[in-house]
């Protein structure tokens, strides 16, 4: 078995070790239990417990983190499926579509605070004086992770054009941070120096941003077969992705117009598609993706000086930039 | 100045060196900072500094959890309202509806991770030492609000009757146990053995409970000039409050149509009043006060063998449920 596939058991197990099936009132549990057990790829805990592993920690060490870091995220997706009225979550009604919006806004309350929860009773486990360092990080990403949700949202309303910076700067928080802070709670766990959970956190953003970017081409350019889901959401949508931003900045005010005239997906993916694949957008996002996947292996190369420590988190990062889906 | 307002004054100004006002996004903290600068009687942050005060912990010390309290009850508020669709908090339109539903689920969730950063950095105020202690009292706290309030929302919704220990039970985990854990963390701070801790917790509890079950009592014979806001909102809203529970429990069949038969304010309050007055449900909430208060008591004089210690913490319960509004 490969080492991420052990790693991903040890995660799971943890998960389904949560006491969610007979904690009563069961309306609040219930819809936690829903998000967290149709999980997704599990790449935040995954990420936490490589970077434990790289400065020698056992990774077991790392799994409240991990789990800590891994509730919080599905919060974030809970919540934000309310605020965009998304009606489907990994194939699956969303939770406020099943329990009600009230229910899901409270549940997503109840599972921030179990991410706490499990990150102070992991004390034992990773010891009582690494717990201060791990909150300041988990703290600061939380924080920013919610910023980022509203410029994300200042941003789907503003009348102005964004910058290709400022969206930069949105997806650095609202995606990014998390992976990264993931990745340095790891590495507190681990025993790393500050000079190394720093640039075990920078390979994490850059890390981040190169994935987000592939998100964003893989919703327009991939293919509906392998990536699960419909190609063109963003599109239908109209929002502004990484490629709308970057055909904007160049288009001329027929290719505007035509990138943002409404449509039946059918007909406005192709007519988007075709600016797009004219102004070279495409390359575009494929050359920012090859940029930051770049600056994050640098990173990568900083934060430990045996490099061979290092080899499953590169393979990792590796397997995730190689995804169709 | 009496030591109550002395102590206000240091929470209100704590409140105000929180970072909201330059912070970006605006969209995120201009709701953070709206729902705390109207404040209420900040009730909870000041049972922390008193509690902090009996075991001769300066009250500073405890300000950090103090206010990581109040800013955790204030975003429960917040979702509250989203919740129950409430128009107007302290007499100014709600979070929900001057910025939208969704910047206030956000704002909300930024106000929970503010609380925990709040108490997170206050660590070098009350010692590193004191913050697993601190965590672990906020954090079962915390959850159990969320418990609360799920069992609140399913006992509006249910068709059997609640019984009057199932609402006991909700109003305990949805308001006593935040001001019992406001209570115990001060406690923390100011270094009380585990048994005071336990005994100024039970004061919380008892005296959170008689603390809603007055607030039912108000909302329905309270007098209007002086509690601030319209009497009767509970029976015009059909809300199982402890009066309606108590008196469901003894209604004849034409008392119960009674109770239950909609009607506006002005038609349905008296209506109403006149059964529970026949009932003698206001002295069944005016004796349940008196006793949760009297256990509240009971359970002080047990936090600490000095009684001079407590007199802050006894005046300041009894002047809360003196209180008309």
């Amino acid at each position: 078995m490969k080492e991420k596939e052990i790693l991903l058991r040890l995660v799971e197990a943890e998960i389904g070790r949560l006491p969610l099936d007979d904690t009563e009132p069961q309306g609040l549990y219930a819809p936690i239990r829903y998000i967290l057990e149709d999980g997704g790829k599990r790449i935040r805990p995954l990420l936490c417990l490589m970077g434990a592993d790289v400065y020698g920690g056992e990774p077991e060490k790392a799994l409240p983190a991990a789990v800590a870091v891994e509730v919080f995220h599905n919060f974030t997706l809970l919540h934000d499926d309310i605020m965009d009225k998304a009606e489907l979550r990994r194939g699956r009604p969303a939770v406020h579509l099943k329990w009600g919006e009230s229910g899901a806004i409270l549940s997503g309350d109840a599972m921030l605070i179990l991410a706490y929860r499990i990150l102070q009773n992991g004390t034992p486990v990773y010891g009582a004086g690494k717990l201060p360092g791990l909150l300041e990080v988990f703290n600061r990403a939380a924080m920013e992770v919610c910023q980022g949700q509203q410029y994300d949202m200042d941003f789907e309303t503003c009348d102005r054009p964004v910058t290709r910076d400022e969206y930069i700067g949105m997806i650095r928080l609202k995606t990014s941070v998390l992976l990264a802070a993931a990745l340095e709670m790891g590495a507190v766990v681990g025993g790393a120096s500050d000079a190394e959970r720093r640039s075990l956190y920078d390979f994490g953003v850059n890390l981040g941003l190169a994935f987000q970017i592939q998100d964003d081409l893989l919703d327009t350019y991939g293919d509906a077969e392998t990536f699960g889901k419909k190609i063109g959401g963003d599109i239908a949508a109209g929002k502004k992705t990484f490629l709308h931003i970057a055909a904007m900045e160049k288009a001329s005010a027929p290719q505007r117009d035509a990138i943002l005239a409404p449509g039946d997906i059918g007909e406005k993916l192709p007519r988007v598609r075709a600016v797009y694949d004219a102004l070279g957008v495409r390359e575009a996002a494929e050359t920012a993706i090859a940029e930051y996947f770049g600056l994050a292996l640098e990173a990568l190369r900083r934060a430990h000086p045996q490099a061979g420590r290092l080899a499953v988190l590169e393979e990792y990062a590796y397997s995730l930039m190689k995804r169709n889906k």
